[in-house]
């Protein structure tokens, strides 16, 4: 994890939990389970990031992942600013690390980049002054860091332990950077069997998610799994490559009361959202009460305040 | 009215006047009255919603609700997020929950939505969890409460009292949420006479508004009242529906110095803004003495912040 | 000059240096010094601006200067709402003033202005309450006076002085608001030479900066400098006007390490940004020991926090 961690050991940057220790990992799930409120109680706040400044430079500003880091910011007590910037590393790289170095002068002490190319938030990492730390909020079909740990905190919550479990992942693997960092964070954290199930065309090469199981069959994929992880369906993906419609997606691998009982009674369901309900899940299942869906979202301000207050350590006036 | 207020009768949404009963809107315009402060002194600010978080859901972002509504919830010193998004529940309306699900799980405790279509601030309130506030902040044609508030709040400042006054509504009665909503608590709030003034295409059909009087003569409907109140014209309503151009409007249907002396002499004149000068009313009226326009926008952050307070009562912990 | 002050003298709106006299622009740099703290410190913030509210309104608003704005307000603990509108006096001067005084109303006390047409911070200026304050933030082809500002600290502080130095401003005079604001503050500052660097096709009528050296030949231009300011190009202008195409420009008026020799040896190289790099100035100047440019961003809050807390003198309740 060059280049993610201080000489100390501790986190500077999020960009990808690939290589990332499992203690690293747990320590943070610890935090964000401080964080973690229930519905309708009142959010924990704090001075804790007093002075600090975050930038959120996202290419699409309406996103909910952006509320959710603005919110986590906010709560801590932190100076934020909205930024819709297309980073591209591609024919201005230069001019891009010229909008990061402004910034950096206007004294921005954290940026959490979303959507730029892959590779650009290393881009940014590797070129700021020693005392800013970079957040990835998605990078491409890549890595997806702060969805990772949301993840598997909302496992850790449910099932009260990760290691031993069998959790089955279920759609666009190829495309998704939502599995790559459950994958990465999982098997740091000892999950049992992770399976990786989906059509042929959806399903990434041979090269990547090392020791997974691979199923073209969503029954085979679900029977006896802890958790089921549904991913999103892009609809122009299915028309593209495996030439089915939404309605024979669904048939074929649309989660459905009926297939859900081919997992463990206690099984629950998750889905980073948006959902095409009636396309990757049916909606009785999204509703039901396996679902852990909400818990995702409530976790994903938990995990995110972690992140802010651990990379962020010593940043601000209130705790120097 | 059903859905508005918790079981021990306070007010938890805000989607209507319609149905609130006179001491519900007079206890609003009360508290409303004390967030009012003069141009130019620093305006009112506290505590009373720390911990609260406001999600602004605006269609548009640019627009002077959501800047009113935005520095309402600021000034009691609540959390607010902004979020460009369309709410239809046409063809997605459970994607559109997922949305406010989403939010909720992110622990904002209060949707301010605007311009979605018809029914669609009451679907959400309907969904959300216990805890939780929507206000509509315009919905279609149907209502603006809080304009509707902030205009008997003007009345009341200016008159002394909204009881035994004569109020004329003059314009696009027929397309206006403001009207609708102005008409709702201005009957309740006791108004002598109500009249609305429009041409014929303009006018809402007669299952709506009842007990007002229909003027289609303007000089007629201003006769002898107490309070105008301009309603803003749509140039491409009037091409489509009327068959007059604007300067025929404004001859038909302006509001001159000389036609307001048809009013009393102590008249004052209101609009909700944008104004079309030289359209439905003249700039010489717009900024002339008997204008109350510049009160309405005061009023208007006055009146949203005493919503706030209101529905947001035991959310915060500065009062927990 | 005339409005910009106050009765008492002081500074009121912020529209351009032209005019402001030195003890003045002395003291809005003292002030900003204060303000400046190093790379990675904490920057300074206070309550000064406690409930005091900042409206910023940019036509375009993912601006670095934007950003800039809104955070020395948020330093000083001012209400910031960000607005992305189009004001023209063109067709609807009134319609543009409504909009003012609604946000007028909504006890909106400084008004920062982008990219309005030429007149429009100064008509907005003179028809505000008087407890309103305008700053511009860029104005047309005529003024950015908190750039000039910053341009001036930058250089004294790098310098120790502004008083006997030799300025020279390269690239595009004619259409630069930055080029303007610098000529006035240095002007009054007393450098000893301004010189202005360009093609003639790209420099001002013989009617502006009186007093300045004319060169259009860079090397000339250059020579002895204390203090280089590239300004950018844009390349539409330069295929229409000067029909030249960027590797020509290059060629001919970049600032390359070799032609920098031609400077005094400690010189500095400034920039406004963005910068086209390869086009106005070459990367390792740019980037090299000489180069004041990320100086010049991290004064530039500095220099905003310290005109927001002059003019809204006496406004906010935390020193009334």
């Amino acid at each position: 994890m060059t280049g993610q961690t201080r000489a100390d050991g501790s986190l500077r940057h999020l960009l990808t939990l690939e290589g990332l220790p499992r203690t690293a990992l747990e320590r943070l799930l610890d935090r964000a389970q401080e964080f973690v409120c229930a519905p309708g109680a009142r959010p924990p706040s704090s001075r804790l990031l007093a002075g600090v400044t975050v930038a959120n430079l996202f290419t699409e500003p309406s996103t909910r992942t952006r509320v959710s880091f603005e919110l986590a910011a906010k709560r801590l007590g932190a100076d934020v600013v909205n930024l819709e910037v297309q980073l591209s590393s591609r024919a201005k790289g230069e001019s891009m690390l010229d909008t990061i170095f402004t910034l950096e002068a206007l004294h921005v002490d954290v940026f959490v980049i979303r959507d730029a190319e892959a590779g650009v938030p290393g881009l940014v990492a590797a070129n700021v002054a020693p005392h800013v730390s970079v957040l990835s909020a998605g990078e491409g079909s890549v890595s997806h860091p702060t969805q990772g740990l949301l993840d598997a905190l909302t496992i850790r919550q449910r099932k009260g332990r990760i290691e031993g479990l069998t959790v089955a992942i279920v759609g666009d693997i190829r495309h998704s950077r939502v599995a790559r960092s459950a994958y990465h964070a999982l098997t740091t954290l000892g999950v049992a069997q992770l399976r990786i199930v989906a059509p042929p065309a959806l399903l990434p090469g041979d090269d990547e998610f090392h020791g997974c199981v691979r199923h073209a069959d969503i029954d085979a994929g679900l029977r006896g799994a802890d958790v089921v992880m549904m991913l999103r369906i892009q609809r122009e993906r299915i028309q593209d490559e495996a030439q089915l419609d939404s309605a024979d997606y669904f048939r074929a691998f649309g989660l459905t009361t009926a297939r859900l009982r081919r997992a463990k009674p206690d099984a629950i369901v998750m889905h980073p959202q948006p959902m095409n309900r009636g396309v990757e899940i049916a909606s009785d299942v999204a509703d039901g009460p396996q679902s852990a869906i909400r818990d995702q979202v409530r976790n994903g301000v938990a995990v995110r305040m972690a992140v802010l207050a651990t990379v962020a350590r010593g940043r601000s006036g209130a705790d120097a």
